[in-house]
């Protein structure tokens, strides 16, 4: 069984991630700053003593990054700032925090030896795609935000070293992702300011956004999937459904598990804030063509992620 | 007069623009390291005392940059790391000097209230094109080399601050360019050796590579066309001819300017290195359509080099 080395163990998709190795009885170390993670969310992986330990250090940490990876057989680098709305009021964040540490984690592969590494990338380095959906090979994008820039920074530093050093990479583009450990975007904002008060919402944009969401569970069953067709070299997989919803969307299907109605107000414009993309749809036939469905819908994935948030008040809080 | 900021100036291209700048009456910031640029080839605008000052510092010192680029209104970002080649033994130098000094421009711009950037990228950033003549919207490429993934990120990041901070960016995605303070590079290379040992060529890989080069004052008049019609928003510019020509045929021109005729030996493979494309060659009908053409053939661009080079025999010593 090899081992496994998970940056961002502690995270949303992470701590999912872990878990499904940990069921399929393989060895993983975890690696989190616990600075947006919680240990809470490895309750489990760290009840098994035997197959998990997490190791509390930074990917900044070149050092430390370097001595926990020893003896690991693949790296899955989901560590990132996920903050994907704030870029401009910190601009080196996302650089430092995305593309340097991604730098870092190729250079603790090179120095243990270790080739193989899937990356969680995502549908934001289309920037404001021409084609929808949108396939891996679409018309070279432009930027739009410093998360997308600094993600297709990541993802060309780690083609780079396949193509340099013999690495085996894969860097999966992700429409958002919502289940259960979910802790940051939409769906959280508005669950959280509807348990406080279920009489108004405020909305970034029209509300009319269009974009793909996958459940984290599926995501994870995807990611799983790529891994076990490596091949030599660099690939690309888009990861989403066959669907996309709109923010009013969300609100509806929100309002629905809470059984509140609340009265909308808008930020106006077509989209949420600057370097927001009003529409984001991926074309998934690649992974798909590997047998890879999505078992839950979007609406599915949106309740279930309201239920677990008000199932864990805590997580509201924070 | 608009006073421009111009890095790596000392270097072939960026001392190339800044005489041709001082030439049109404007006043120019010159800033290099000079660890691969020459005060030399700053002789003439250094005598120009009334519209140029060099300033000789790093641009990974932010503070050093953020104060020399106050009061500029323009900035050309042309420091970089030239040594596309090496790229993978020492993996970090094209991210710290290509990626990181790319951001600092930018924040340095930011802190100066500077909004125009026009950045010296590369046709590197297409990795293995799958489209020939490459458009600049050609299938989202796969990065092959260092220099190119850290060419695409300072695109990236440019891009995202056009869209965050409302400023006006262009990427010029160069071919390999040749003619009067050329110092790197293939024709450096077999020129330097000829003068040695006439009798003899080795040629990294099978000298088929076919490539697209251009003069530099050709390079030059495009970003000076492009820079005079910038749009709001991040723009991109192939800068390349109609012509491709191969290893082979430079070398058939090289030696019959120096009157030589080598034996050669090859490396062997089809391409001269790891990273190295055996085929760029780009469309740049986008900066055409702008009125833009070159004014010489890449065999009288190979001419023109290999005639500067004898004529500066301390070139080759270095």
């Amino acid at each position: 069984m090899p081992r496994h080395f998970v940056t961002g163990a502690a995270g949303f998709v992470g701590s999912t991630l872990v878990d499904r190795l940990l069921a399929h009885g393989h060895e993983v170390v975890g690696y989190d700053n616990l600075s947006s993670g919680r240990e809470a969310f490895l309750e489990g992986a760290l009840s098994n003593t035997a197959s998990f330990r997490l190791e509390h250090a930074d990917t900044l940490d070149a050092c430390a990054l370097t001595a926990a990876m020893r003896g690991s057989d693949v790296v899955w680098h989901l560590q990132a700032n996920a903050d994907v709305r704030h870029g401009l009021a910190n601009p080196r964040k996302d650089l430092e925090q995305n593309t340097l540490a991604t730098s870092n984690v190729l250079e603790a592969m090179r120095r243990n030896g270790v080739k193989d590494i899937l990356f969680a990338s995502s549908g934001s380095v289309y920037g404001e795609a021409m084609v929808f959906p949108t396939p891996e090979d679409a018309p070279f994008p432009v930027q739009t935000s410093l998360y997308g820039a600094s993600k297709l920074a990541g993802e060309a530093l780690i083609s780079a070293y396949c193509e340099g050093y013999g690495f085996r990479g894969v860097a999966f583009r992700f429409v958002s992702m919502l289940g259960e450990r979910y802790t940051h975007g939409h769906v959280y904002d508005f669950v959280r300011h509807l348990s406080k008060d279920p009489g108004t919402l405020r909305v970034l944009g029209d509300g009319r956004q269009r974009k793909g969401y996958l459940y984290v569970g599926d995501s994870v069953e995807a990611m799983l999937l790529a891994w076990s067709k490596m091949q030599k070299g660099f690939a690309v997989y888009n990861i989403g459904g066959e669907e996309y919803s709109t923010v009013l969307d969300s609100i509806a299907w929100i309002s629905a598990v809470m059984g509140v109605s609340p009265e909308l107000t808008f930020t106006g414009g077509d989209r949420g804030w600057a370097g927001d993309n009003p529409f984001i749809f991926l074309d998934a036939a690649r992974i798909m063509a590997l047998g890879w469905r999505p078992t839950l819908t979007i609406k599915e994935a949106v309740g279930r992620t309201v239920s677990w948030l008000l199932e864990n008040p805590k997580v509201l809080e924070a």
